[in-house]
């Protein structure tokens, strides 16, 4: 099995190194006081240091419960399986369905790809436009596999996000072969409009929503989670016990501490989606400025600004950047195939300002290099 | 797949079910104001929250090497990887040499066994004696399955440890057919007299070593790590990322800011393995007393006695007994055959000496129902 792109290059950049390169939330955002009065209160309490249950701690699950019935998705608390990250969680479930084929989207996020690698599922990459993925091949090929991943919101890599036309059909098309959806919604509270209505709401018999505190709040707590019926998270106890017994108690209890004050959490948000949109149109004006050549559509969500720079192999290009003290991630390692050689994904919200702009300029100078 | 008994019994249970099931550690024991300490630091730093390496924190791993160094096993932190936990170890291991025979005790670690099965290994089930293994049986086994996995130190459940003779004849075994050795450490530092050799030790090339800070500091931490090989330890990165992309951050730095004091780390488990020898008297002494017909042997270390109650299926007495208000593990739990019905896995350290005694009155009177 390969590495990750992303992993390796975080293993080896310096401090000094600009990343534009691995799903990185603002370290300045993380709302570090908060987490630490909740850490006061639950360090108080040694039993949140003991063993606690493999599908994760009551309370918690409850709170993600009520956060999906906020938006008008029915669900109980037996209805959450808390994970190590959203990682673990696309790992049970592929895991568990192991050995069959599924419909990906082509480019789609590449940690998913290597845990269907491991799982020995055999994956059909759709193309991916604008508006979400191809249907007619969609429903060609989910026809034969009857198993879906799809990043609906702010996609990783490219940003794009599905019409609502798109997300009923697709909810059609499983309900009609009475299939499976895996619906991977790390990015989806971070909305610079309005928040998407979730494919898994439309059809709660047939999917798997996947959630993550990494983007919002902290990715080192590795705290996600499993929305799905009852039938389908029970037979994926089992593996999730054998896997790691269950998910960090104490990282469980604080984030549990923290949401308990929901103006807070709320609050939080909203500072979050304005900050990131900010970033996005930083990053955004000063590609325009500096690297005009490259094409791309500014997202509406997420974490990501996604294109091309026609007529530059871009895996070329970053090891030359990295030399020079600037990374990002060439779109190739996005693909099950080895055509796509010119694209681009650019993390926004890790980086400052200024940090944007001498990275940028880092890439221009490293393209002008090359040309002489 | 099926679910361990003991996490199913940790869902069920009430409040005021005691339990000699778990193989839980005793709270009052958790260093809990340091750890908070610890945790006030590490806070406020943001950077403590973000994404980290997949392999864990490096200063974190340089501690573990530190420790193995003073043992006089020499170890670098390139021979080491942080896991969630060893359950998260056992399955990277077991995941990576898939499909495959596996020479095992009898009876051994339930969690082991479940996450063997789901990685396909046919696990070849040897006798366990009081000093160890049966070395005829295992000599045989190994030299076809190549691949071990060993609890040398109070194994669980049967809380018996290796003589220095049979260590030495199996690491002599394993470099003879140049196999592996896994070799499971959770409760090592948890003797009552003084350090066993690991068997690891003999042959640094040829084996997997698993520690955990579950049993010494805090098992809600799921912070457990591999010993290994550099090019043993190469091939799990991989997987560890597909996996879970890296172990919770914020128990690794907490845990790594504990351990600067060496002094404050040496004195706690000083204390544990005090406590536990303590606790371990108790349970033995009440145990004699209240159900002298229970033959066990008194361990030298760990959280487990084990014995049996000659001509009792203990199966359909923990059944009872947990209507009555306590559990224990029957011994069947850990076997691959249904022919062991008669013995018992009683953890001693969770309880209070009150709960103890009543406990194993509860069990003594739920015996005596049972005969009228």
């Amino acid at each position: 099995m390969k590495r990750s792109f992303i992993r390796e290059i975080l293993e080896h950049t310096t401090n000094e190194t600009i990343s534009f390169a691995g799903g990185l939330p603002d370290v300045k955002l993380f709302p570090t006081k908060k987490l630490l009065s909740s850490a006061q209160k639950v360090l108080n309490d040694a039993k949140s240091l003991q063993y606690t249950t493999s599908t994760g701690i009551k309370e918690l699950k409850e709170q993600i419960a009520q956060q999906y019935c906020e938006y008008g998705f029915e669900t109980k608390e037996s209805n959450i399986m808390i994970t190590s990250g959203s990682q673990q969680a696309l790992d049970i479930i592929s895991r568990f369905y192991n050995n069959r084929d599924i419909t990906i989207e082509s480019p789609s996020y590449l940690g998913a790809m290597n845990v269907f690698d491991l799982n020995n599922l055999n994956q059909d990459c759709i193309t991916l436009h604008n508006d979400g993925i191809d249907m007619n091949k969609f429903d060609k090929s989910f026809k034969k596999s009857k198993f879906t991943y799809l990043i609906p919101d702010y996609q990783n890599p490219t940003g794009y996000s599905y019409s609502n036309q798109k997300r009923e059909e697709i909810a059609k098309i499983v309900k009609q072969y009475d299939g499976i959806l895996i619906e991977d919604c790390p990015y989806s509270d971070i909305y610079f409009d309005k928040k998407n209505t979730s494919i898994s709401s439309l059809i709660p018999n047939n999917s798997f929503n996947l959630g993550s505190f990494s983007k919002i709040l902290a990715p080192s707590f590795r705290i996600g989670w499993i929305r799905a019926d009852e039938k389908l998270i029970e037979p994926l106890i089992a593996y999730k016990e054998a896997m790691d017994l269950h998910t960090n108690g104490l990282s469980q209890y604080i984030l549990s501490d923290y949401l308990k004050d929901n103006d807070e959490f709320n609050s939080h948000l909203k500072y979050l989606r304005k900050s990131y949109r900010k970033k996005m149109q930083i990053f955004s004006s000063y590609l325009d400025d500096i690297l005009p050549q490259f094409e791309y559509e500014k997202p509406k969500g997420g974490m990501f600004i996604y294109g091309r720079l026609p007529n530059i192999n871009t895996k070329d290009l970053v090891k030359k950047c990295l030399e020079n003290g600037v990374v990002f991630v060439p779109g190739i390692e996005f693909y099950d195939s080895s055509e796509i050689t010119d694209e681009i994904r650019f993390n926004f919200t890790s980086c400052s300002p200024k940090e944007i702009f001498i990275g940028l300029n880092i890439i221009l100078q490293t393209i002008k290099e090359e040309r002489n």
